[in-house]
């Protein structure tokens, strides 16, 4: 069955191709931002810049973040090979008044109006609004240090390869601002190993794309590689390996700090009581032992144990450790897919369920593990997410809680905004699930607010993040299945609820392909047929 | 429909990988070479080798093919990290006696018996056979110098870091060949350019897993990236750029030359008269204008036109360079999806099919020029191979044409070989229509063999490839696509009819896999969640 279905997919795909057999390479818009801002307009008239000559100039507030930022794009915007050089254009004669292009751009001035500190961390919230004006004089200008780095990334954006050789930008003004505010990428470090290198290209991708949330599922059942500092066995006995495949607090460190100068906050997910096996062999005694019929246990473990009075205060000791580490105030508490059948085999569970009035309803377990952790995060100050089964299973929450809705339609959004609680959409953006042609078109289209509801749940709806599970995907593959079909989803949670013709998207999602690639990551084909002017190191 | 198709393949393949949850990783075999030898005996007793010690010695036959191999794969044998350095087994006090490993393997003498020259080149049909033995005087024997190749890839998977650290191989008896000669793969360099980079890895990638042809579609409808001598303007005027995207002749040489050394033919195709719109550009007049339905040039056009007398004095020059330039006997000339339209529209060719009483059967002018193309291209002495379309529209072929058969299922081999055609089958082994999950089981279970035919008919299978179609394929993601799934193909192709249990293989094409890439390939993960010993480049 499985294979028809697949075959028919396939067929379905042929025949959308045979369509497209004739296409000579999909066509890509020149300087065009992605994703989209909010307000954009430009006109024919076109500036030059040059290497030697450009400079950025701060004129408002000043930090490290906007420094480092300024050097990256300073480097992106001018690549080897975005120009001719100044004895090629001598030899040539290239003379801009004569190419109607009178006017070099010698300066954007960068205005970040509020105060930046060397230290600051990005937050859920935080302004990332700016304006950009590119001609006569040109400027930058942000509230923010955020809207700062999203400002410049839009800059970089704006100039493209000229005919003639010179890197040209047009004359452009911009107003622009998230349409939501949480935008994220999960990766799943736990199924493969994900080396630095890896998670470093991914931050870098995602700044160019304006996402702001890296979701860090960093443990699951099949490794363990955070070197926890309390807990150390958890990563000796439970990573692929104790020393080549674990994040120490140094990794963890590097990562937190790659991704805060991009304006990225880091949202790790320990997720429990289920997809926990992993923490079984470090920490014996934390997971239930399962029982077979017979009464003995059987070798097996389950999910983490919540009648014990040991799981608690380990719990309280490893969470207040991640609250340490990890700065942002959230933290995914996970919360997905519990299998009950080894409770049921356990015996001590079955009497913990009698003496606390259970029954046979091992839901309200659940929800008595989950209110303890929650119990437990909260004190540290955390606000936390957690998958969309806690909320489904009636698990007691604070009101300021995350639903993470991944496996229902947005009826599932309806209800949780429905109960006042903000809420993040995945369902339709698990880029894993991989198949054959043009996918991005589908990811585009998904909106997380495409539901009958009041303004009030709508508003309610916070963001969303694309999921890339790490079954089969690992170093060697997920840079290239993760972009840049991201990039759809970047448009959708970041642009104007009206930027919706996929038609109109394709030349401007093709640049950005061909953007990134240029950049040095490698982003995939995603129209089909064709190439970017530069794509390959010799 | 498509959208629920898809769908229901997601939810399937979510509901297998829920069973699969709680693996703690895909198991891996140690040692066992990929694709299996056709006798494979081995023994508990182990021998190890140290990189200061071992040596290749020549007994037989030698040149410059043999040399190159022994370097490179020396080096793949004793790759950084294989071995515990000499200091430290001193530091650690590590005696092999006591390890129950007496003997260190010092020499492995290769004995070619057949001379081998070093102009020689991988032909149909070559000698891949050979013998091996590893244990007290351990000998590789081969009649020909392929066979050394060959058998020095299976000699290079026989060894494994043992769990002290030291390079380990097990006493081992081999006796090799392969069931059928011709093992492929199809790369398309005109969906998009693959740089020399690309192409090479994928050639090591054959190397590694013992696939002996390197079909390049090297031309298409959107870009014609061969630079031609007799013809510069093919590639000036239908490259994607007639610079950064095209091959040289000297690329060309160099990809014939990195294939030989590696015993692996280069078979180009250059498909007609179908799939040739960027050959119009470079050659006006060759491709057929189409007209609208008022008798005029639309502008379009369409397949080459059999009809002028320009077109074959130009495709007997150009096919002479190609049988210059590429060394294999065979080249393959397409034939596939030619679509009527055009020429039905053209009212030269109306009247040419009225002239030659075909009425208004096009698959007769189909015939036509394929029999002229096959004609010119036979005058030459190569040996072609033809995708089926050309064998089901009739047309008049020599008997020792090879049919490519890529959409019909085995029935089509069986007729094909019923008329005495040798046959080649693709159809189960498009890589490049990928869908999530494990997906190599089904590549490894399709055997080309496996129909209703006399013993004869089964002989003219003379193999198969595996198509990775470059719509969605670049330099970005073509290696993590095409292996290591291509290996189950692989060992479909060289492997005895009988090897077919993949539960069985599951554990060794996971080693091939880490195998790969420890050697540099990023080969994708295979199997779900797991690692690889040595996977990452600090």
């Amino acid at each position: 069955m499985k294979a028809l279905l697949q075959w028919a997919v396939v067929l379905a795909a042929i025949a959308v191709n045979c369509l497209e057999a004739y296409t000579a390479g999909a066509p890509q818009s020149k300087g065009e931002p992605w994703p989209k801002p909010a307000v954009y307009q430009t006109t024919d008239s076109t500036l030059f810049l040059s290497q030697f000559n450009f400079k950025f100039t701060v004129v408002g507030e000043d930090c490290a973040i906007l420094r480092g930022a300024l050097g990256r794009y300073f480097k992106l915007i001018f690549y080897p090979g975005s120009q001719l050089s100044r004895s090629k254009r001598d030899a040539l004669k290239f003379h801009p008044e004569e190419a109607n292009m009178a006017e070099e751009l010698l300066e954007l001035k960068v205005n970040v109006q509020q105060k930046c500190s060397d230290g600051d961390f990005p937050e859920h919230g935080m302004d990332e609004s700016y304006t950009l004006y590119v001609g006569g004089s040109s400027e930058l200008v942000s509230p923010s240090i955020w809207g700062a780095l999203r400002g410049l990334e839009t800059f970089s954006q704006l100039t493209y390869k000229g005919q003639n050789g010179m890197l040209l930008v047009n004359e452009t003004k911009i107003t622009d601002k998230p349409r939501f505010a949480w935008r994220g990428v999960l990766l799943d470090s736990s199924r493969h190993f994900l080396p630095k290198k890896v998670l470093f290209e991914n931050l870098d991708a995602m700044a160019w794309n304006k996402l702001n949330v890296f979701h860090w599922h960093i443990v699951d059942d099949q490794s363990f590689p955070y070197q926890s500092l309390l807990f150390p066995a958890l990563s000796e006995k439970g990573a692929y390996d104790p020393y080549t495949h674990v994040y120490t607090q140094q990794d963890v460190a590097d990562v937190i700090e790659y991704a805060r100068v991009r304006g990225i906050r880091v949202v790790p997910e320990f997720d429990t009581p289920g997809h926990s096996q992993s923490w079984g062999p470090g920490q014996p005694g934390l997971l239930t032992q399962c029982y077979d019929k017979s009464g003995q246990p059987n070798g097996q473990f389950g999910p983490i144990d919540p009648t014990l009075n040991t799981t608690y205060p380990f719990l309280k000791q490893f969470m207040g450790e991640i609250a340490k580490v990890f700065p942002d105030k959230y933290v995914h508490l996970g919360g997905d897919e519990v299998s009950f059948s080894c409770w049921q085999s356990n015996p001590t569970i079955k009497q913990f369920m009698t003496d606390k009035g259970f029954g046979s309803d091992y839901a309200k377990l659940e929800a008595f593990y989950m209110q303890n952790l929650l119990d437990i995060v909260g004190s540290y100050g955390s606000g936390y997410l957690v998958w969309q089964e806690v909320i489904d299973n009636g698990v007691k929450i604070k009101p300021d809680t995350i639903a993470h809705v991944w496996k229902s339609s947005l009826d599932e959004v309806k209800r949780t905004t429905g109960r006042g609680l903000q809420t993040l959409y995945s369902t339709c953006w698990y880029l894993d699930y991989i198949a054959y042609g043009r996918q991005w078109p589908k990811y585009y289209s998904c909106d997380p607010q495409n539901f009958n509801g009041t303004k009030a749940q709508k508003d309610l709806v916070i963001g969303g993040e694309l999921c890339m599970w790490g079954e089969f995907v690992d170093a060697t593959d997920l840079i290239s299945r993760t972009w840049p079909r991201g990039s759809a989803v970047a448009e959708r949670l970041w642009s104007p609820e009206d930027v919706t013709d996929h038609n109109a998207a394709a030349p401007r999602i093709e640049e950005q392909r061909c953007r990134m690639v240029r950049r040095g990551l490698n982003a995939e084909p995603i129209n089909g047929p064709g190439h970017c002017v530069d794509e390959f190191v010799p």
